[in-house]
């Protein structure tokens, strides 16, 4: 199979670089188009980066040859679309709300499909906020996305914040078993590369936490609930519930979201067998499909009382599994556990990657 | 005023070593008895603390030339005491729990008031279990129990586990002004300095938390039920509310316990202001005594939006303060908030020292 | 007697909020004016540091109340020198060489002494670079660059960086028995702190060590002959030994730099006992005046074989002192051992004041 | 081919551990037999393990269900060596070196091999102590050690100090280019896996270095001088040069230690390009035989001004590469650099497992 040639918006920052290193060697996609600012434009992306590539795995030798675009120079990635050597960007953009969602438009509008970890347009009510095992079925809103904006062949689709990832999935495999969750208070202890690069200070965390982190606790508390909705006249309604409470803290760790959960279910209440049961045995879409970057188990069930841990456990499964510890009773409300994920694979960039499989494999891309 | 001679159960232990540096230069108290395992018994304590002393701050040179007890060896203690160089005992055994039951009782029984750090005796349901500020008149089963035991003159009194600290007082001070907790969800993030020396392997939290203490959680769901329990008929008998969820985490911090908190109140409830006026009015019996080891400000109310912090908030007030910051509504009870106070002061030595005063200003030592 | 009145350049930078932490109640000297750039000029210091004041100590009430001047205003400064409300200040001035270099230049010009943190001045030949207790002396070529530069009360004084300061004190008390030293190998491990705020990037050192940091290895190379050197013809002339092989590292450490050293003395070479001897002994101008920042013990000499730490001794003495400790011979040079000393009380902002305090008991401020 | 069936003694101990997870899949060897203290002895490993592993990766599942024997019982080696089952024992014995001494004996006497990562016969003169990469030659003392000892078919060979392998391969490359190396000053800074499990307290590396390691300055100083020794008479005789001085120092970094070297040559000085050059084509005989657990590229040179670090280089080529970097002139001696290596891999089992391959390449195996 020729790979499909896909481009990077916001390459030089480090979700872009998160993209670039993730599709090193993918089966199905090949970076051929890499975007940054004005002031890196021009340069070959080796030059660009030089300095400023901050991961551990180094970028393909391809990607270093390829001559930087500006991001705003959407005409160049039309003819590049045109001429066949574009089929969709990932946008890794970080800049003001507004002017994301007037460039991710652009693309769109221009027939290049976007697939987005920006935040900008998580609540326009077409586009769909994808966790592939979670509602892969909100995919299918992308036809009348597409209608309702006179696009032909471009559309949007995102993915939601790194904070919910480690409870989202668990969550979602006791509810299509109908097992109806009504409240939850969610700890999260988020690891630093979160907030990219330079990011945190390492004054503010060395010996130190910080119980805050800006915009997170409401990014928590609202966007499962459209996770959890459902396509109702070309536009997705939110999920009445759960009703989240989250605390989000910054822990000194690097890569790796930790989150303590309490839930309270509908009159229905499953047993902890059942639940651990129910985790064990999940699997969804992407499994099925047997997509490139889905972990072939999506929810690890661990049974060691102090497990999961971010630095034992964040790796497993190419880092896109969510492992789970420590189910036991809630004295509050039913049950509690831990989850982890990994924050910058399964939260960011390796999420953004599973959502073009899928996309992929519905039909919706190339 | 001549200073009450004291003496240090396990004072080679971390605890111990704590104890023996917050009461350097200690207006009321001087340790006058150092007694630890046969081991080291015999030898002036700064030979049987060669190489153990972990503090930052270093011991008097009066107790280095203090020659080491054997705890087990009750007559040396009661000859002391007779003799009127031994007032009362702090313990910070690290044994058996029945042990230290066995042990406390024999110094009890033999005349000499122990103030423990050890959980051991903390449901024995005649002992008094004292944060100072928030249950000081816990302190006046003393009578009861000692006619209960026959004791003349020793008692047991004891404090709660460090974990608590950080939310006990702030509820407290609510629960006081006729504002009832039923139910509460809270998410501790640990120090190391908690688990003693050597305690916490560095592989166990370098880059790294663990989402399990053993013991912890029980202890911070069941504690605050004694402490805001009455006397009745010479027990103590707990309150039945609030109902604890507690969650508790170790994490790469060294000295200093954070948690966040969710509260639901009954029928009355606070309004924001009215907490934190409630907080930053709060005064209590240390306060009123000017003990010395009490805090100014027992609560210390901060609006920066990402306080307490461990590293910044642990040392307010001779690290017996409580901070706390980020009250806010909850979206799934009614207010939540952040709260943090050192474990091994506030929540350790520096808590038993604050009780023992409390308890001579009470009349009830030396 | 009446505290003289001084300035902060900079003060809104990491530097000048440790100058305004330290100076909380300094017997001397009493912060009167605060001056920054243009952007926080005219606001009330509170207002300006608002979010931005990092350091766990708070700042004086009435320095939060100060106005904010601009750092580039010389005349505001001098209309307030001429009024007898500014006698001196502390240039914590974070810009470029020159632009530093011309505006501590206009201040001396105006009639206002400069204590300088920043480097740009060091190797200004007629300006002193002064560690207190190795090189008071040198304090005197003041009149001479005044006389020089045609300024009547003005003048300029640095300190050097603060990664010699673990070993300059250390070994200057060893040239000054006559013990010459020819070469010497230093590794350093250098706390986040020196780098200011934000600083180092967590993402850089957690789990890990970077061994580099720009510029510092020729500091810590070329300063200390500057230091060691001898007044002549107005001007300082280096010395011209030791030769200095520095490798600077950074560690994840908040505050404290650490140095291992190996040293090759002269012909005439001491006896490790004899080096503990006059390390335990020394005492120089700071401590004979017992000025207010002075430690009372310029070098503590540690004999466990694991000390000097950062984080248990960094803060002896005001986190003032020197700690060395492992004095042993060295394998390929005489003796090596390991010094520490706080980067940003001893090796900036405390050193800062230190020096003001040098030179006016030697009569050159106030 | 079918596997070669190997042992482990000590299997439970953290080396241990780490000898087992690396041979996982191992293409020549495989784990048949694992042997440990008499209290974890008759039962299945997984059983012995329960609670006591420590590493992110798991050991296979055969390995689970082997009985642990115990390590003293040299009969059962021996019979199960006589079976066929057992070709040769990885030490990872954690005892008083006089016993590991008497057990290695035991084991090489009752004819069975002996590759050990314990320090205990490292100063044995007829055991040889590899790098595989630097001292190959050095096996071939086996048939006379062999022979000297009676021994049919079990030989003892061991491997140096994890502190060294950041730059004995550099210098060996060099001295092998007959650059002599006349004297170096070395700083080490490593991580804490290098002191096992529990290891070292959380307490003393948290916002803290420590600038000692017990017995390591000397190993660091002594081994590589038998390394680079010859063969004489049937012993290996140490090499006059370098002379080294090693500080050692513990660093919060989980993995990887760094070391920082200045190298004083003979007379014959390369250029920094000339040893650039030689370290990028150094290629040694685990190359060449295209050993499995050989790194491809034994010395990997970065450019870059801030490498190697320990998290972004640890894991390069198998984690069983050393990287240099920061190679410039020394202000002291001729150069200077900085160099890393995987602690646990490269300096321990991974080295180890090297050994082997090479010690079979060369017939001495199996």
């Amino acid at each position: 199979m020729k790979k499909l040639p896909v481009g990077i918006l916001g390459a030089t920052g480090m979700v872009g670089q998160n993209y670039i290193a993730l599709l090193n060697n993918h089966p199905w996609f090949e970076v051929s188009y890499a975007a940054a600012s004005p002031r890196s434009a021009g340069q070959p992306y080796e030059q660009a980066i030089d300095g400023r590539w901050h991961l551990r795995e180094t970028y393909a030798p391809s990607v270093g040859k390829l001559t930087v675009r500006d991001a705003g120079d959407i005409a160049a990635a039309a003819a590049e679309a045109k001429a066949g050597n574009l089929a969709f960007v990932f946008s890794a953009l970080e800049m003001d709300k507004d002017k994301i969602i007037a460039l991710e438009d652009a693309y769109a509008a221009a027939g290049i499909p976007v697939i987005s970890n920006a935040s900008a347009n998580r609540w326009t009510e077409d586009v769909p906020m994808l966790i592939a095992e979670v509602n892969p079925r909100h995919a299918d809103i992308i036809p009348q996305q597409k209608k309702r904006r006179g696009w032909e062949h471009g559309f949007i689709a995102v993915k939601p914040n790194c904070s919910i990832q480690s409870y989202m999935t668990p969550i979602w495999a006791l509810i299509q078993k109908d097992y109806e969750i009504k409240r939850m208070i969610v700890n999260t202890m988020q690891a630093v590369s979160g907030a990219g690069y330079p990011g945190v200070p390492s004054l503010d965390v060395l010996d130190n936490i910080v119980p805050y982190i800006g915009g997170e606790e409401e990014k928590s508390e609202r966007e499962p609930l459209k996770i959890l909705g459902t396509i109702e006249g070309g536009i997705i309604k939110n999920a009445a519930a759960p009703l989240i409470s989250a605390h989000c803290n910054r822990v000194p760790v690097s890569n790796g979201h930790t989150a303590t959960v309490s839930l309270e279910f509908g009159a229905k209440k499953p047993s902890l067998e059942e639940i651990k049961q129910i985790w064990r045995s999940f699997r969804a879409l992407p499994q099925e499909l047997a997509l490139p970057m889905a972990p072939e188990v999506p929810i690890i069930v661990r049974e060691e009382p102090n497990r999961p841990q971010p630095a034992k456990d964040r790796d497993v499964h190419k880092a896109m599994a969510v492992t789970v510890g420590r189910l036991r009773p809630c004295n509050v409300f039913d049950v509690r556990f831990v989850g982890l994920s990994h924050n910058t694979v399964r939260g960011a960039a390796g999420g953004g990657i599973l959502n073009a499989e899928l996309l992929k494999a519905k039909g919706y891309l190339g």
